[in-house]
């Protein structure tokens, strides 16, 4: 089966541009030095080809997503980087038999995890704007939590507002002020994890033990705007649908793409706008009802979870179709 | 089980504020004068809902849509409000049992649709920026259809240019030029559905035998903007995670959000922003880690296309949970 015969939208990854992102990372940041982030795909075959490249510890952002990789025997030591308060869900973690650590920034989420039999934790730590404790607060949360029973590990903070900017210098300065902070909370809390970063930082932070990128594997148009040794390797492929004078609709349109970091990008074209199941375009060159376009997502992590199955392409034939298995919640 | 017991994020509609938008729009569009687009919901028990109301005809935009309903028995008469180039699609729909008609507005869809024993079309006319032949195209493509032994059963035009408006006049204004020219078509083309419109236009055209709106099931923020009888019923439920000084994080991020119209609404609160599974926001009043808040969508269509099942309440309480089942292509 050829890429141009798949129904659409499909989703696909380029399985070259796959092979070289990982291995560029791999190099850089080898075994559980990376800490992969699979929200950014939620898919195990995915994750599978990380833990082949030696990465065999995971992040998640979702407990769905612990317990996937737990069932598909890629739970050596998984991270849930985010707080949890589901007595439920927390249970289910503890009892996936994987090993599992939860980012735990208050009491309330400490005490939930003790609850719930979890065994070891991370103290997250406000370096950026998502959750984390104040850096003066990681040090008694760290006793609370022993004191409870929980191993407390280590540290964890996302300098998320650092990863995005293009310029190279301010993501510089930003992860400098960011992780001086998680260092000084490390300090306080002990433990032999320091645990952050993404692919905006893969080569500016030397703070962290373990790096949590994600985005690398398959890049993005807004990633890709950085000058980064990562290639773009996810695409839709759509069909154009519709020609109108001066513009082209292909059956790709925003329950396709992530939109929340703006419109997809299509090469030779420029975007109108997305509607739900459509994308209108004003293409450079004339383009005819049928023809195959390839458009390429802003965002991956939002456009992963919108589809249910990721075809691996190798010089336009599908070799793989991977289920994208870890979605929802 | 109430709506606060429930796993966080959690979709839910408001049985009343439902109840309330299908009475109202069924007394102004009843029977099948509403064509009602399942597009908004792509939920087979909210369809029925609505077939109980006396919409036995539906309006979908993708095949997964069509089939769907087909499979649920809700085949009376279901129009794929969308140009489908795919053989085997087509194909799928033409023998799914249902009364499929499909929207065509080319040579290339018609011969399509034709090839694949599609039985019943309706030609789409250019009346905004999405689909659509050329008003004076419209007749001679009708007569190509039905050379090819196609019924004709009318044209379609969607004034999507004009749903969105706030001002009313503004609406008012674009969609009759709109549906003068879908108007002029129809008079080439013959048969007897014109189908348009939708919610934001639901009682300014007055053009169409048949009205396609979706939306009003539910609405969203956006379309709560404008001066309507709908009420908001679509909500979701989420837990603050975290509270830090000045803000909180709730655990419904924009992977649960449709973002296409911007950031949801929390009300008592000001959006500082969403991440994959993180909201960020600014509350009037303090508020506590465990707290449930509630997260209203902007876009109601993306929104539910982003969750597996939605939940009903009434007075806070579960009294259903529907499987969003249309999802996908």
């Amino acid at each position: 089966m050829l890429v141009e015969d798949l129904p659409t939208p499909a989703l696909w990854a380029d399985a070259d541009a796959l092979g070289s992102n990982l291995a560029t990372m791999a190099a850089a940041w080898p075994g559980t030095r990376l800490r992969p982030h699979v929200k950014a795909h939620k898919c195990t075959s995915l994750a599978r080809e990380q833990a082949s490249r030696g990465h065999t510890a995971f992040t998640c952002a979702t407990p769905a997503e612990v317990l996937g990789l737990a069932r598909a025997g890629l739970g050596d030591d998984i991270l849930l980087a985010n707080q949890c308060l589901d007595p439920g869900r927390l249970e289910a973690m503890a009892h996936s038999g994987a090993r599992v650590t939860v980012a735990v920034d208050s009491e309330a989420t400490i005490a939930a995890a003790a609850m719930a039999g979890i065994a070891e934790v991370l103290i997250e730590v406000r370096v950026g704007f998502r959750c984390g404790c104040a850096v003066g607060q990681a040090g008694p949360l760290a006793a609370t939590a022993r004191r409870l029973g929980l191993g407390v590990r280590g540290v964890m903070g996302y300098e998320g507002h650092a990863m995005g900017l293009t310029q190279r210098s301010e993501r510089e300065r930003l992860t400098a002020g960011a992780m001086e902070r998680l260092a000084e909370a490390h300090e306080a809390v002990g433990g032999e994890i320091v645990s952050g970063g993404g692919t905006g930082t893969w080569d500016i932070n030397h703070w962290v033990t373990e790096l949590q990128a994600g985005s690398y594997v398959l890049m993005d148009t807004a990633y890709s705007a950085q000058d980064q040794p990562f290639v773009q390797g996810l695409f839709i492929s759509a069909t154009v649908i519709s020609v109108a004078p001066g513009y082209a609709v292909c059956d790709a349109g925003l329950k396709a793409l992530g939109m929340d970091h703006g419109n997809p990008t299509i090469e030779g074209a420029e975007i109108i706008y997305c509607a739900d199941e459509h994308t209108a375009f004003v293409p450079d060159t004339p383009v005819r009802v049928g023809d195959r376009i390839t458009v390429i997502p802003a965002h991956i992590d939002p456009t992963m979870a919108k589809h249910p199955v990721l075809h691996v392409a190798q010089r336009g034939e599908v070799v793989d179709t991977w289920e994208i298995d870890l979605r929802h919640w």
